[in-house]
C-alpha cells in the first residue's frame, strides 16, 4: 500500500505499531504488558544494546530483529512503520520508558504518512526512577529531568534549563551526562550548577542500571565535578534538604516533620 | 527486639523490608521483579486503593493486608518496619514508583531506628510516563515533575517552582492537581503559568491511568484552567514546540529536523 496522504481517520485501523519501554536493563524490570507485546510481535526494531538485553526473551531465536546504529533513529522508525503497514506484528523497542528521550514522539510525527497504522505506546521504568531506587530516594520531592546531549538540543538551552532547575529548588536527574565525543559535559554542567548551589549538596550517580557492571556512588556536588561519567550513567543532584541516611541519598518530602 | 540506637553496620543484616512501586493501576503494568516480591511477601502494607488494585494477585486471599488512611503514612511505614524487624516477609506497596511522591524516602528516614532491617527499593512506572504514553509523547524533551499538594510543601515554594519550570522551557507534569480540600489548585497553577506561557500552549490530562474509568483530554493552557481535576488526575503542560499529531500530544525532541 503506498503512503496515504489523505487523512481519513474514519478508516478502520487494524494495523498497530507498538512502541514500548523495556525499563533500564534486566528482564525482571519489564512490565507484564510489554512482555506480552514482545512475545506477540515477530518483528523487533531497536538499538543493538536493547536486543542484547532481551536475548533471554527469545531463547529459540525466532524473532526477526532489525537494528540501526545510534544516529539512525529516524530510519529505524520509518522501517518499523513500514513493517506495521505491511501487516507484520511489529514492536519498536525503547530503553527505559518509550517517551523519555526515546522514540514515541518521533514515531507519532512520522506516522502522519502512515494513517492506517495505529500507534500504541506502552510505558516502562525510566532511568530517573530506576537509578533513584538504587541510590535511595533522591527524587522524593519535585524534580527536573535534563539531558546533557546537545545533538538535538543547543547547549545554550541546556545551560539555561540547568540554571532554572537549580534556582527553582528542584532535584535534578541528568540523562546522557557524557559520551566519547562529550567527555567533559558533566563537569561543565556542575560548573553551572555551582554558580547557584552549594558545593556540599548531596549528589549521586548510577552506571549500567540493572545491567552487568552496575555501579553507583554518592558524593557532593563539588566532588561530582571530578567524577567520570558515560552515556550509560544517570546523575542525581539533590537539593539543600537532601541527606545521606545509612549510605543512601534521600530527598525528604516532609512526612517525617508533619505534625498530625 | 527493642529499637537499636547503636549503629552497627557490620552486623549481618538478613531482614529486608521491600518498598515497591506497582505502577499506575492495572496488574499488567507491574514489573516482573515487583510481582515476585508481592508473591513472596505475606504481609502487604499500603494505602487501601492499592490493595484493591492488587486484589487479583491474591485470589485466595492469603495475604495479610494492613492499610492506613491517607495522612497516616508515617504510621504505615513504622508498622511495616516493625513487621520486617519481627522477621516477617514484608512489602510496603506504593502506587506508581516507590520514590516519586511516595514512601521510599520516609522509610529510609525512619529506618535509622531499625538498623537490622535492610531496605530494598524496587521502582515502578510513575504516572508521568504512564500518563504521557496515553496522551502521546508530551515529555519527549526535558521536563519537570511538580506536585500541587501543599500538605507537605508550602504553596509559595510550589508557585516558585511553577514559575521556574515555565521560564526554563520545561514541559511540566503535575501530580495531585486538586483534591476535595483544594478544588481550585489547578486553576491557580494555570494562572501562574499563564503569566509566562501563551494561552495556546498544548496541554493534556489523564484521569485514573490504567484503572477503570480512564479518561483523558488534550486542550490548550487557557482551556486547562477551566478543566476539573481530582487526586487521580495527572496533568501535562507542553512547551512552545508541543503539537497535536493525530489527536495525540507530542513534544518533539528534534530527531525529525536533524540533518544527517
Amino acid at each position: 500500500m503506498p503512503d496515504m496522504e489523505i487523512k481519513d481517520y474514519n478508516n478502520k485501523i487494524n494495523k498497530i505499531l507498538y512502541v514500548v519501554g523495556i525499563g533500564p536493563g534486566k528482564e525482571s524490570g519489564i512490565t507484564g504488558e510489554v512482555r506480552e507485546i514482545l512475545d506477540m510481535c515477530d518483528n523487533w526494531y531497536g538499538y543493538p544494546v536493547y536486543m542484547d538485553l532481551l536475548k533471554d526473551l527469545d531463547k529459540n531465536n525466532s524473532k526477526n530483529k532489525i537494528t540501526t546504529k545510534m544516529g539512525y533513529e529516524k530510519e529505524r522508525c520509518e522501517m518499523a512503520l513500514r513493517s506495521a503497514r505491511d501487516g507484520k506484528k511489529t514492536v519498536l523497542i525503547c530503553g527505559g520508558d518509550a517517551g523519555v528521550y526515546a522514540l514515541a514522539g518521533l514515531i507519532l510525527e512520522l506516522s502522519e504518512k502512515y494513517l492506517d497504522v495505529e500507534i500504541e505506546i506502552l510505558p516502562g521504568v525510566t532511568a530517573a526512577t530506576a537509578g533513584a531506587a538504587i541510590l535511595g530516594a533522591p527524587l522524593g520531592n519535585d524534580f527536573c529531568v535534563i539531558s546533557l546531549s546537545d545533538i538535538l538540543t543547543p547547549w545554550e538551552k541546556i545551560e539555561k534549563r540547568l540554571r532554572y532547575a537549580a534556582a527553582g529548588g528542584f532535584a535534578i536527574c541528568l540523562y546522557n551526562p557524557a559520551s566519547r565525543k562529550r567527555p567533559d559535559y558533566l563537569k561543565r554542567a556542575c560548573d553551572i550548577l555551582l554558580e547557584i548551589l552549594e558545593r556540599n549538596i548531596i549528589c549521586g550517580w548510577v552506571r549500567n542500571i540493572g545491567r552487568t557492571g552496575e555501579t553507583s556512588r554518592i558524593c557532593t556536588l563539588g566532588e561530582l565535578r571530578e567524577e567520570s561519567a558515560d552515556m550509560f550513567t544517570t546523575v542525581f543532584i539533590g537539593v539543600r534538604e537532601t541527606k545521606i541516611i545509612r549510605g543512601r541519598m534521600v530527598t525528604p518530602r516532609g512526612y517525617n516533620n508533619k505534625i498530625y
